[in-house]
């Protein structure tokens, strides 16, 4: 079967079992999972031999020890995946929900009902342990996945996937619900973008390069987001100790993703005082600071910051410092710098506090807390499949109920328009 | 200057003009909507003057007279613009709004609060009034807009936008905030489609030829519907009455809508009673029947439906007609035919009306009630910007809300993750 033909058939096959999916009871659904887990442990040989077929090609590829780890499904892996399937059953349904019913004068009653998306396609380099995440938080919301993980992790991915099925199938649910593109070519990639009229959502995870690829080459809607370029700005009133613990709790706990702090903005007023306190500090934590003239005026050890450092996702342990007049001169360097992912002031001054809250235009805005919440988890979606910095339906951490829309239901008895 | 470089002129100052009328409190936007009001009833002889321009050449041109009326900006068409500006004042604000405010357990408070999506690109084919109707919806959300309208109304569009335009900047509101594009070019419409830097959304209304024009063209997300072709099933327990109402209502009422009913779907056991009922009452009203063979084996005075009937939004007094099995032989039709728009079941059996809203993939789904209420207005938006058939951000009728986003917020006291 050429590529074409083979994603185009698991396409159809994914929108019938789709269709079933969508009014499957929570129970089912729950039932479905744990099968998942149990069976996840049961056929833990299986998965290990497959992706140790991954493993050795990466070594003969000259992967990365690094690499080699995050594609590597040990038994630790595989009990944190079979844990992530139980959390999921623990999860509210959002489908079904009705909300904002009203009445109307003729009494008519007029509510919204979520209801699964549909078809979701996951594209992702990240490692294998996406596919069974997202597969289990599809399933739960209703919806069928069409998953396309890395090419140097297929075999673990459609070990991974045969698994699940088989898991399905016991539980008498189209196997077509969760599937993983059998083939490695990239073109598999663009005949999935292509097909409309089959998948309604597209979600990639990875380097800013594939995101981009999958922004300008699908026909389907995609929920996205690039980088994270994140600030926090520390105000002229300010709790200096708090300030310190939150910048370095967003440069250094986890410098390597998106929600890790990456430009230090200071108001002039406290400069001279706050920051010779955290230069020394970031410094003795290994973090390579780049500053503005008036930061290099401050501090010593501290690189020039050329304009691409403002712009950039560093995702290491590097800073970019900048001293500017007020909050104003803070939010215009946001506006035109940031990514729209997650922004931070840190204040004791109220009416700062809510103007950053308004007028800063982010997927989260935070006053006096550190970059690294941004994250479903932690704000208490339970689960998160990516994350959104474009407003159309989706804006920040997606959980489960991102996953789903809401149809109008309308209960009469006889009415007709006048 | 080249269409390209006026059209994006026009991009750049909607964008700077969305982002500061993005914290405008409603107090102002709900100054500036009346002042509109009044700047339209003052200048309604230069407006009148400008429509003569469009009329002249429509004349010209050999237009129906249905299209003459439709593009004569008459006294009445001008007072009712002005109620409508009124009623968008009496409209809740949607910007600002909080919701779902919850406590995480270290005492982070995580929320989400409404934001303008941007600037919105309304590309239309209908009468002049929507030039009005669209710039107030997007003002009162915090949003700039684009407009573009027909090519044989452009004087009325540029006059109307003028005078909008007055009235924003009478009150200190950048002007660039409505604007319609002042060339007719269709190649101005490609432009706006490919400036996915400068727009956030597109919402095009008019023929289905229009829209997929603009579905397929567009780099910017699009909300949208093709057509509705709505359905009504009249179960086997039904009150007769109320279904016959329900269909002369849906079929008669306004046949040119996008909500008018177009196929009817009888469960076999009533059929033979019901449809002479019916029948008689749709001939007697000028109605043109096509139906299945067992329609016709029933009800003389029937034509053949063809495949291509069921598919058919005919706006027109056209209604096709169907004999089917059962509650699943109805929803398999719908499925197949049905275009996601408006569903209607006749039924006084609890348990079919429950599955029927349960399972039917529509943005409107209704029992005992006539497809008719399928609108913003009926549905207690308070107004409508369009209708979505595709579920991403909105499905169905879109209100002020459709028009928003909704960004994280959080209130903290100094946490850092652990």
């Amino acid at each position: 079967m050429s590529v074409q033909n083979t994603v185009e058939s698991l396409a159809i096959g994914a929108k019938k079992a789709a269709r079933k999916l969508a009014f499957e009871s929570t129970t089912r659904k729950n039932n479905v999972l744990l099968r998942m887990a149990e069976t996840l442990q049961e056929q833990k040989k299986f998965i290990q031999a497959e992706n140790e077929k991954d493993l050795h090609a990466g070594r003969e590829k000259g992967l990365s020890t690094a690499m080699l780890d995050r594609l590597a499904l040990t038994d630790k892996v595989i009990d944190a995946m079979v844990a992530g399937l139980q959390e999921v059953v623990a999860l509210p349904d959002p489908v079904g929900e009705v909300d904002e019913m009203i009445r109307r004068p003729n009494g008519l009653m007029v509510g919204r009902m979520r209801i699964p998306l549909g078809v979701i396609g996951m594209i992702y380099e990240s490692r294998p342990n996406v596919t069974v995440d997202a597969a289990a938080l599809c399933l739960k919301s209703g919806n069928a996945v069409i998953l396309r993980g890395g090419s140097e992790a297929i075999h673990s991915n459609l070990a991974l996937a045969k698994v699940l099925q088989d898991a399905l199938e016991t539980e008498n649910i189209d196997p077509a619900a969760i599937q993983v593109i059998p083939v490695a070519d990239r073109e598999a990639v663009n005949v999935l973008l292509s097909l409309e009229d089959h998948l309604d959502l597209i979600i990639p995870r990875g380097g800013e390069g594939l995101i981009r690829f999958v922004a300008q080459n699908s026909r389907i809607p995609v929920l996205k987001h690039y980088k994270g370029v994140c600030h926090a700005f520390v105000d002229s009133v300010a709790d200096f100790d708090a300030a310190a613990e939150i910048i370095m709790n967003g440069k250094t706990q986890r410098p390597g993703v998106c929600n890790a702090l990456e430009t230090l903005l200071v108001h002039k007023d406290i400069a001279g005082e706050f920051l010779p306190k955290i230069g020394a500090r970031l410094i003795a934590a290994g973090v390579e600071l780049r500053g503005c003239p008036q930061t290099k005026n401050i501090l010593v050890d501290v690189k020039d910051a050329i304009e691409d450092d403002w712009y950039a996702e560093f995702l290491d342990l590097i800073l970019a410092v900048r001293v500017v007049d007020d909050l104003d001169a803070a939010m215009d360097h946001i506006d035109r710098y940031g990514s729209q992912h997650t922004e931070v002031i840190v204040t004791a001054n109220y009416a700062n506090a809510q103007r950053f809250i308004k007028e800063v235009d982010a997927s989260a805005v935070m006053v006096n807390a550190s970059t690294r919440f941004s994250d479903g988890g932690q704000f208490g979606l339970g689960a998160e499949i990516g994350i959104s910095t474009t407003k159309l339906h989706a804006y920040g951490p997606m959980g489960l109920k991102e996953l789903t829309a809401r149809k109008f239901i309308v209960y009469g008895d006889g009415q007709i328009r006048t």
